[in-house]
């Protein structure tokens, strides 16, 4: 059986955590990638502290280039809002192949966008024709559970799921989608790890939002229980965020809703990093590097999981191993098809073999593999890489540096024609009404004190600090601790008439 | 049909807003309260700005002691986050019979929580044995949504609603149910106005969040397809937040949710404003007054809708309109029961009357009544308030300042069985593990610059800058990534053995 | 801590089986439900072949009256329709003071009834005031599945489980309920075993069905993963319908149900059977006889699984193990309440009692018992019935034939209230029109041989047997085509003007 | 904008009702048809009484070969269940080019199929690699419904709706999903009309069944207001099964459903009779002949409601109004696609044309269009049919006899992959078990009278009626309860080891 190569839609091989590189670097994860059946990786560039995007994408690429076995392409993290994000973001979709980008709800402090950032962001995303990734979680409930169990003496690996709940993930997508689909923004929420999550996801689709959803090797693979395993080591291979769920009917779930076409894509988010890296956090769960394993284990599990099972048909296979990410990420045919004028990514996939996945075996540097001893059926035999094979007879023969940046063009179709036939349709008109010519109640609209954001009563309250005075009306009071009342009184203004709505107010004082 | 009197939860009779006072205050409110047959209302107290919620207290005290008509108790609104919050809360709970707080998820910039700060505020709330109500809106999108809106054109009340999809009261529901069942307090969602926040609740209930959902007269007994009316001054009536749902089949869902017990009470959010009051913004909807009528018309738009549809019995129709105000808010049974020892406060229901509601004979002092033209069954033929007739005959007998201020206690059984059960079972265990006594990898945790925040390595990043280094401690590395070697040298510590967690952590560098 | 005594829905403790009768019979039975703090229990009349509803009730009645330690009250199984259906049913209810009968969905070829007896059944139970309650699992398809089985060689336990899937319970909820739902009659299925029949019941009462659900002992306190065990005599101990389910988490979304209102009342349907009766069915697992014990266990299992889990307050725990069961049955506040004037039932709880239930200290005959092993918090310390001491100090006293029968009356407010207002609404009238005095196709409606069953036209297709008269085979009718119009003609008629609708069309040929 | 011809999935032009034939037949539907952009239609063929299968499907060839203006396929309608169903179905899918077959779930004493017989079909069909199509609708509930309406005074059409309540449409699919996931059937549910029913197909894909939905023309361009007109004819012209849903927001439900893969193909169910056909029933709604149109309006409805609005792209109309049907009755790539190879079957789309349905403008011989008023962007400029262009510059060139009959095969690889699947890993294993040796009850199994069904002890209660005795039978024994027990003694047996499972049981005696 030949199918297009695997797509992994995500993997993080340079990720910088706490100065420390993963131990799977892009040589050994491609090579692993390679092992298991994907010809092509999309890796996330995420900026270290005050570099710019475009610097950090240089980096990547620079690594990349000399190092990947197979071709590859980028992800950009928005770590940090800043005001010239817009030059930033247009600058990588028009020079440098970058069609999206991903924002955090999460890890407060450090990168997690506030509701209004994914708003203008997701606007820019919109107008740049690319799309928006969102890592889901509610970062200011996980840091007051991680306080909390602190507190509570809780410092091992299981404190690390306890402090993710499942709902802090769900409520998280259920924001995106509301946010994206005010913004009529395409949205994609990676590591999809809980069943809430993933019915938030279907059920926006059903109303109608354009988003996507990507469980990864883990998430459809193993469960969360190892998290309480007496042996710290292994426990702590587990850690990544949102964490595996320990509900052990997580994965029938997500397969259910893979097959279904509610969630489209598989990644691995392989970010791996070695026992002593991770023991940073031995003595608090919140130092615990975060990542697993999965980039080289993802097509065989999800062929187990799917197909082997009888959810899915073997074009549904390619679909949400390949063809589903081309199209998204727009790189199709030039992968996920097997056709003439494609990339010769081939895998020849042998539906009968059966393999029992472990440390000792993987192609991974890390000492732990978190599918130990799960049995899948379904490998690749042969696998070809830009039409150089790589694997056959069980004996791999990849070029570092050999690998190629796939750049990406804006506009999908498969994911902008119905976006932009809303946007069409957003065009609003107001009810035409004749002027209203009553009596209008005078009031005094304060200043918002060295601010340009403008004065609204749509609240329930007052507008803020000063409160100011009217002298000819009744029916007004004053709030008593006002001081500088005669600054108020010459700034207050009747707007018995404002000429132009609402941006006169803030003309007024 | 003897009942006991009404109970309106959630009325705004003095609510400030750009130094407006209601048309419908203590006096006018209560008046109209007691002809639709409510002998107990609760009023919001919302303190202006730079007011303490104590000195607000007192001044609703003040007003509401000396013109109230009926017996009244109150909320108190917590507009802004400021460190001595816990006392006040304290003292509020303590001395001045106060036992339920509003915190705001919209209105940004003037009194918008944080969702890192309603988990604080709900955790205070829970060891005080209060309840914590929320408005349920994403102040965030709201305020972008105003702000495109207002670009395009649309300045008309038909502005308000489409800034306020129903999408965005959803998810803050969606969001507000997640964080009080993390801090595993009591919630009540303020303002039920549409089927998505409807079954947000229901679903929460489901899964055992303690959470109760409050449905007002307009979202009843209306629908929001007003806001397009021609008609600049009856539009802006009905400008309320959440906006009263255009769908115009939200009322029948509400309906029945609140005869399932999915939903519980109802109130008015009675809070109005005369046409020229809300004129002030007849050119930007942003700036007209919020609030609608509902303190008169609710008990006879619950019988219409609920009891004489088929959907409840005359018990169940009790439960909603006070029996369970009472238990939730702990005064029962003072008031929402018919005994011996309860307070005198009774209504003769006449199922059989029919009423046509309209501005022309209600009791209000505003123009516009958005009920107009609805036509209930059911009203009350004699009310009686504190062992006095107040309405006999279609005549009303009224003395203001004859109101009594309603003290509550708090941890009422109705709502904190559960939650003591759960705080009992919320011991968390940590697993039991041998130290882990391998490898650890050495890394720079850096100094947060002058901030009491903690360093952490969950995150898929680096921590902020700039990475040090510690030469006092032996058997730590740099990781070899590192171009500033030299300066990280002289920073870093080892933290090998943090004696006591996370806190350590922060006395680095 | 002082409870109204527990209230168990659904026994049978005479259930005849193949001859057999049940392990623990009525004596046996209520004794271990007042060793368990169970004071009254409702047993199910099921009549045997060709035994009439009335004679059946008189043999429970007879057997009960003699023996029984407790109070009881009885529900009749409608095992077969005939014509004389509604005078038994009427019989019973007017001068033998039962009020709730129960039809199967299941048992196919022998109880189970077509949907259109259970729309017949349902309106005769309305009219009665009566409960309808449900066996609820689709019985034809169970018949398949059991074929298809013993086919394979399946005949152990598991094949009971295999061929009673999760959905065919389902299926049949969601069935029940629509009928119930057209007939306006309150519906109660028994036995709700599965997280989808639960959701089925839920969902139902949201769009305002009148339904209620009842749990039992074993789908709260076990699960279905025995039925693969390989100790046939266990594995047969399970043997129920619906089975108990095999998917661990099925308690623990029914005790949130239970918490939050969507089921009401908790049963066990106890019926025990011994190993050896049991082994009947040993070779083949449709011939084991159904049914697993719970009558002893019911109180502490939902205190373990509801209250010390903190779902539930106490209050709770009364309403739903015997308060709700007394009010829907209607014999509330003789029952289900601590009160003057209430009999005395009573149980002193220890909340901080802990055992473990296992068959060697069970008060039971049968051999295993099905929660083996499982720790529950809480027990009775002392249980009173009919104001005797039958329980202290873990010493058992009772009196066999103490036990009285418990008449009840119908229309239970509880539960009729919201059917009568509905009955009132349910007036239709049709949409007033002019005659309609446009041309009318000419057809002819051939008659129904020998029935009063009408002809209509509705159908996708002509009307059934025995078309007359067709010569040459070829769609017989007279649209004006047919060659054979002098036959024809002698039987069809013209309906240009029908008399009076449809009856006439009877009249035809 | 070139596209594939529209198939018209479900049409019903030679739909015999009473005698009478469709107003729109072969001729003048397939002519309607290719004015709306539909090139290929999927007639029902409907047996009438008496006649076989296969000669309906003969009956139809010859008049549609003689007739039809487009390419057209046939669906066969099983009207009666009867033992030789599998042979007819065999050779109808062998030889006939039929691979999918309708049964119904409703129009009881007519063509209304058990649960046990749908079963057994599905398992048929299954076999055979057709396509299970099903008429959901509950027929007990809907007869009984007409009766009381009847009763109730209730002729018109109006009564047509209300006997058909949604409910009973959710329940049938509810039902026909459960047995095709037991029976491992492809389903196929036609005529979609409302929101429960395609929340019902939604929920059955995502737990994996094998399940399409076909919305209509009428479900997706107008409402079931309509039955309530005052205007008879008008209001008849709606009749329909399941009715057009009153519920306004209902299309808009199943477009979004339709959107988001939920449902996948659009049919028009077109089948209509002229006014005074229609007023056969004209005093008693149940003598309405069944059917609207929609056959030329298809295309247009569906680009209006679902592009034109946004919520899907041009590729999505392509598949919903072509190439699903293609892949899903397998004459994909043959219909459905545009490619060499492929037949000449084109439309060239305006989607700028708009124009409004009316009769007066319609190609049908209807007098009354449901879509009347109904304004649609998009429309066909030109369409190609085998070649030929048959519309252009909105005048039609059609040739009576030119459509082709088109054979399908069996297993469709859209459909069948995931049933095969299935199917390997439908072999289940018992537990392997030590046999059991304990003692074994003695039982009497009584014969069922005349009946080779089999006595089985897994129901409460004994076997049937009545116990008898039969000393010339095997497989039979006496129920206990008899007189004559000295008989029963002498045929009862100890089942002690009965030596080959279920089928000796009946051996007893």
């Amino acid at each position: 059986m030949v199918l297009p190569g695997g797509v992994d839609v995500h993997t993080r091989l340079q990720m910088p955590v706490l100065g420390m590189t993963p131990a799977d670097d892009f040589c050994q994860g491609t090579k692993a990638a390679l092992a298991g059946g994907t010809t092509t990786i999309l890796d996330h560039v995420f900026p270290d502290t005050g570099v710019s995007l475009l610097s950090a994408y240089e980096q990547w690429r620079e690594r990349a280039d000399s190092t990947a076995c197979c071709d590859y392409s980028l992800h950009v993290d928005i770590t940090r809002w800043h005001e010239s994000i817009k030059e930033e973001l247009e600058a990588l979709v028009k020079e440098k192949g970058v069609n999206s980008f991903l924002v955090f709800m999460a890890y407060k402090d450090r990168c997690q966008c506030s509701d209004s950032q994914m708003y203008e962001i997701f606007s820019i995303i919109r107008d740049l024709g690319a799309l928006a990734q969102v890592h889901a979680e509610n970062g200011d409930i996980v840091e007051e559970e991680q306080k909390r169990l602190l507190e509570l003496g809780i410092t091992g690996p299981e404190g690390h799921v306890l402090s993710h709940p499942e709902e802090v993930e769900a409520e998280a997508v259920y924001r995106a989608v509301t946010i994206a689909k005010q913004a009529n923004c395409p949205l994609y929420i990676t590591k999809v790890m809980s069943k809430g999550a993933a019915d938030a996801i279907a059920q926006a689709k059903r109303r109608g939002v354009v988003v996507f959803g990507e469980p990864i090797t883990a998430s459809l693979g193993t469960d969360g229980s190892h998290y309480w395993s007496k042996n710290w080591a292994k426990a702590a291979a587990f850690v990544t965020s949102p964490p595996v769920n320990p509900d052990p009917t997580t994965a029938d779930h997500l397969t259910c809703l893979l097959s279904s076409g509610d969630l489209q894509v598989t990644g691995s988010a392989h970010c791996t990093f070695t026992t002593a890296q991770k023991a940073v956090g031995k003595d608090n769960f919140t130092l615990i590097p975060e990542g697993t394993n999965g980039i080289e284990e993802r097509m065989s599990v999800v062929w187990e999981k799917c197909v082997a099972s009888g959810k899915m048909d073997e074009n549904e296979f390619v679909a949400v191993t390949s063809t589903n990410a081309a199209k998204i990420f727009n790189f199709y045919p030039r992968k996920g098809r097997v056709a003439v004028g494609s990339d010769a990514d081939l895998v020849i996939w042998n539906p009968k073999a059966t393999r029992i996945i472990s440390a000792k075996s993987h192609n991974l540097n890390v000492e732990y593999n978190i599918f130990e001893g799960v049995e899948c059926r379904g490998a690749p035999a042969v696998v070809i890489s830009q039409g150089r094979v790589v694997l056959e007879d069980g004996k791999m023969s990849v070029s570092p540096g050999a690998g190629r940046f796939i750049p990406r063009k804006t506009f999908p179709d498969f994911v902008y024609k119905r976006i932009k036939a809303r946007n069409r349709l957003a065009e609003i008109h107001g009810v035409p009404r004749g002027l209203y010519d009553g009596p209008v109640h005078e009031v005094m609209v304060p200043a918002k004190p060295g601010s340009g954001a403008q004065a609204r009563a749509s609240c329930p309250g007052k507008i803020s600090v000063p409160p100011v005075r009217n002298l000819h009306q009744s029916g007004f009071s004053l709030s008593g601790s006002q001081a500088d009342d005669h600054i108020a009184r010459r700034t207050a203004q009747k707007i018995m008439a404002p000429p132009g709505g609402r941006s006169n107010i803030t003309s007024l004082s």
